[in-house]
């Protein structure tokens, strides 16, 4: 093993050894004045990336999914934040609006977005400091950036590893969308100690991140893996076929309330009632701001996503669809929320605030 | 208004008055020695129709989901037994051994479907006593499925209305793949009386009955409907969108068990939890025969139809899916099983089978 310190997992992992969807390049990059993203539309078919040269490409490429999960997209909006800033020294109040406008503009992208929120504001507090101080703001954000990026995959790596202890050799594992480099982590860390993991991915209409992300993260740890449709976890969960429902969280609530991809507060339902643990991946912790469900905007995206696949419309003229792209799941349906900090009972998640911390002065 | 009585609705509705999908075309329909299906997997965007002039045709039909749906396929497979029949009157073993094939193949086509074993009983017992008077089977098997298509045409309006009468003005109805004409008939009645049914069809992955289907007979009744992915309709119940819950099912068991659609049991639970009336359509009652859910075989269908869409992959190469096409929601679960005999807590559905009898002698 050689030191992996850019991307955070110093002798642990070497980059080529991870599932592509957690390596750097997996994420989004910086290279000579362009953002690379990889288009996670294009997977599990084709490995193909997009360069972004303006801050608009960028919030582009994250309305239009071409990179999704909290983390990554966070990421990929801190480092088209530096698009926003000119090259060298800056210290014009043109330069500064430029700034605050791109932040904004990438902010309206995912307004549920909390590490997006956390990302931006970093950056932007850097590009102030820079500003100040007379250094360059484009590169203040970018070591923003970078380190915010390391930190997540050593929280990610951690959040992985609790979760990959509390689950039996031969768990059959069920998870909703693509619950992103946590879970990845889990799946590797399995491999690495010689614990055996079946995966069921709900493939997650309509952009149908389980069957073409999970799914491609668990085949590349070498582990068996099902797609199902989003309408057949909980039968399966009934049937005895499952013995863990395991989830990311786009954001969880000081009470413990989950906020995640749609799909996942039925699963939870049906995991409670069938008497399986629900485990939240959540690896920097609940939202300080959010107290309770009351706090989360759910985002309605375009009723003609569900409508539509592949470009071909499955309903008929005339007949619109509804997309809450997240909802929200109670605490007591959920058995365990893992950070890097340790697994907390959902109601006590608020403890995570006052616990050792993992990662000192964390980004996002 | 004209006597309708082919379609067994003398007197209230003209056929051309009904959605497509619960008109005799919309089934399935024996002309000059052919059986001609709508083709569902065309709609909504085109009223295509397959003739059939053989038993494994027909078969296909079914298995291709042509054709869906307990009662219209056993319909379809009913008239596709005459096409086993020599046509004019036949007492030879050869025909008759030609009608117990052709019966197995068809019962082949859908092991859970209770209305296509009755149906086919039904028709192998009436050319088998055509036989015996030396009469034609094939006239006689027509002239059986003709009298069952049209009882299902009135059983079917009788438990939509009942089913009508239950829900308030204004209701927003959540339902789940296609509920057939039960269903089609409670909004037919809804129209009829004025009252106002907002439609919300969960889209019903792999084959998108709900997106397809659903939506097309609640636009060709007038309604509103909006599409929603298989993992949104519990997130909506808990958000206060959705009044009930309806759908149909392919088989009552007699503890009051609904074997239906799977994702039916993901929000049957749903609607528990948020104190949500659950109605089950079954127009012809329990399976006297299925005392509980362990007479119940669930079809595992391939799972490569739920790791493809449009013909292409969605999952990498190497993953595979998992289809059971069917789940079982326990009792506890339903409020109302209502059928042509009236509405039943679902614990009481077993009443069913000495209650007045609304079809004398049926066939399915």
């Amino acid at each position: 093993m050689v030191a992996n310190d850019r991307l955070g997992l110093e002798g642990v992992f070497l980059e080529e050894e991870l599932p592509l969807l957690i390596r750097r390049r997996g994420m989004a990059d910086w290279h000579d004045g362009v953002v690379r993203i990889l288009d996670r539309r294009a997977l599990p078919h084709e490995e193909r990336y997009v360069d972004c040269a303006s801050v608009e490409e960028v919030a582009r490429c994250i309305e239009d999914m071409v990179i999704q999960g909290a983390f990554s997209l966070s990421v990929a909006a801190g480092y088209g934040l530096a698009l926003a800033a000119e090259p060298g020294v800056g210290n014009d109040d043109q330069g500064w609006a430029a700034l605050q406008q791109g932040s904004d503009r990438l902010l309206k992208t995912r307004p549920t977005g909390l590490a997006l929120h956390r990302m931006l504001k970093a950056c932007l507090g850097a590009a102030r400091t820079a500003i100040e101080q007379a250094e360059s703001p484009r590169d203040s954000i970018l070591a923003t950036v970078d380190r915010a990026a390391a930190a997540l995959a050593r929280q990610g790596y951690q959040t992985g590893r609790t979760a990959c202890e509390l689950l039996a050799d031969g768990a059959t594992v069920l998870t909703h969308c693509f619950p992103d480099r946590s879970y990845a982590y889990m799946l590797v860390e399995a491999r690495r100690v010689g614990k055996t993991i079946n995966v069921i991915a709900s493939e997650t209409r309509p952009y149908l991140q389980g069957a073409r992300l999970t799914s491609l993260c668990a085949l590349q740890t070498g582990f068996d893996v099902k797609v199902i449709t989003d309408g057949t976890g909980g039968s399966l969960m009934r049937r005895g076929q499952v013995d863990a429902f395991v989830t990311a969280a786009d954001r969880v609530c000081m009470d413990g309330t989950v906020c995640n991809k749609v799909g996942t507060y039925q699963y939870a339902l049906a995991a409670h009632a069938n008497g399986l643990p629900y485990f939240v991946l959540r690896q920097s912790g609940p939202d300080v701001e959010s107290a309770d469900e009351s706090a989360v905007e759910v985002e309605f995206r375009d009723g003609e996503e569900v409508v539509t696949i592949g470009g071909e419309r499955t309903a008929p003229a005339g007949v619109g669809g509804l997309y809450p792209a997240f909802d929200c799941t109670p605490p007591e349906l959920v058995t365990r929320i893992i950070t890097d900090r340790g697994a907390f009972r959902a109601e006590e998640i608020a403890a995570y605030v006052d616990a050792e911390p993992f990662v000192r002065d964390a980004v996002v």
